[in-house]
């Protein structure tokens, strides 16, 4: 901090220019240019607010040595995956940063150059955030702003026995690029670690009124189904061999498909949607070229409810060691 | 992770116990019971959303052995001060948690009780939430949501010369406090620290129409006026005898003038107000039990915009060696 005293120009704190150079770029509509103590925004007539909020950490869920670019975008595109399961349309962001001492201002320009290019595709922009240091690893969260339709927002808790159940495009690639990374699984043209480092969320589908119940598939398909069934008070059947892989998946082998149901980082739209919906449903899966396959069905409860059966096409029982990632 | 197969009870990851047992009864109204991928809320008619984040990095904003209770509630308070200074009304938050691994949870049993018990004092609830690990220091991340009469939100740029500079309340309790927990400032009956630990929002004053432009002090009075100053292409002259203190601030002595200048965690409202609207804020103030002190005025730049002119009751230039804080 240089000397300040009366008279002399405004000394300005250093986090200003920070935020200046790598943040103001980003900033959108409501922001007030992240000059003001707080971000003012107002729904389009007619729509709800939907937020929601997630955090990450280095070492955690990225490392330090990753591209800076994919990793703002990653928990972008995390947190636009939870406005896309409540068939919302994105407004905008809050964003905090814990920095540690090693990273320099230029990691940070490559970082926010990330979330200026997916700012354009998704059409949404920075409202507000916080820097500040930490002795630890780098510590980002992020809160997503979006919009619905009032009264049309989808949940997890709608589902009803006899719904279909579900999910858009391909499963288990965002786990096995992360193996791929570790150099576990091959990926000559690097599909599995594009998919691991950049989900795509599924916003713009327009799914009220065809979808009874939805939610974005992060922490492996088999447990979300189990979300899904429980907050609904259902179980629910899964028809392992039909849910949809990849060519890079297949191209894996077999030994990946316990993987691929249960390892995560998947962020597609698993949905409930009743058989008179299903035509209504692969239509708009066909117009934004979003494939949906239908993977199995919503029960009744048994007993507990929440529970997962798993069989393949011949109807043979399939078993996981775990359903799914806990992060605790 | 305890097994899962098909046909068995459908186990939860850790986390979710924790969220349940610990933050699910902090669910405010759209919350959806902290069940779903987001949460839904909407604006009272007639009024816009209003929305800012912080976030404290243990070490950094706070010990670990500082009273959990009073660290949530203080992030949650520094937040809401944003909102105050906006002149809008809160509505809820969200809150991330990295967790390292020496934080039981009974401390965030404790952390939870102070919010909880903040959010009947200022009538709101938690919006939604992540929690993950870290092998760093505890960082939360809070952002906070509100509601304005729609284009009335207070701005920090819209001061007028000629225009007062008033203050709330007191300052430099929040920077004595801290002091004072080092065993540096005598504070007998615990007044500084309480007020370090526990900043008061000074929500619900209704100052559209009174003042011009308003910011809260959070960084250090000096180097905040300088802020309002600037995005308002002003000056600003103090005259630093007019700064009103705490009794316990002036027990503390005269040679803390300078830290109480621009210690920072004040979380006091910084305002702009044009002389004939003086009385309706000492009106406002009354009302709320709030203090209202006129510290200076604005004035036409010079040069550079943003400078602040330090001087006494007798007009004597008063130096300061650094304006406020610096968060990185």
């Amino acid at each position: 901090m240089s000397q300040h005293s009366s008279g002399g120009p405004a000394a300005l704190p250093a986090e200003f220019g920070f935020i200046g150079r790598i943040f103001r770029p980003l900033a959108g509509e409501g922001a007030l240019d992240l000059r003001d103590d707080a971000a003012v925004v107002t729904p389009p007539p007619g729509r709800q607010m939907v937020m929601a909020v997630d955090a990450m950490v280095e070492g955690v869920h990225f490392l330090s040595d990753d591209p800076p670019d994919t990793i703002g975008r990653k928990l972008l595109r995390c947190n636009l995956s939870d406005l896309a399961a409540m068939d919302a349309t994105p407004l905008g962001y809050l964003l905090t940063v814990a920095r540690p001492p090693g990273y320099a201002e230029a990691w940070f320009a490559d970082f926010a150059a990330g979330l200026h290019a997916d700012q354009q595709t998704y059409n949404l922009g920075l409202l507000g955030g916080d820097t500040t240091s930490t002795t630890g690893p780098l510590v980002l969260s992020l809160t997503i702003v979006g919009h619905v339709a009032s009264g049309c927002a989808l949940q997890r808790c709608t589902a009803r026995a006899g719904d279909g159940l579900w999910v858009s495009g391909t499963i288990g690639d965002g786990a096995l690029g992360l193996l791929a990374l570790r150099g576990q699984v091959a990926d000559p043209n690097h599909v599995l670690a594009q998919r691991y480092r950049l989900p795509i969320p599924r916003l713009g589908l327009e799914l009220h009124g065809i979808a009874t119940a939805a939610m974005d598939v992060s922490d492996g398909l088999v447990q979300d189904a189990g979300h899904l069934a429980r907050e609904s008070g259902l179980d629910v059947d899964i028809d392992v061999d039909r849910i949809p892989l990849s060519d890079a998946a297949r191209a894996a082998g077999p030994q990946w498909r316990e993987t691929c149901l249960t390892g995560g980082d998947d962020y597609e739209l698993l949905l409930a949607v009743p058989p008179d919906r299903e035509e209504a449903l692969e239509r708009q899966g066909r117009r934004h070229g979003v494939p949906m396959t239908r993977i199995g069905r919503f029960t009744d409860a048994a007993s507990t409810v929440g529970v997962v059966r798993l069989h393949d096409a011949q109807g043979g029982t399939v078993r996981v060691a775990r359903p799914g990632w806990s992060h605790l």
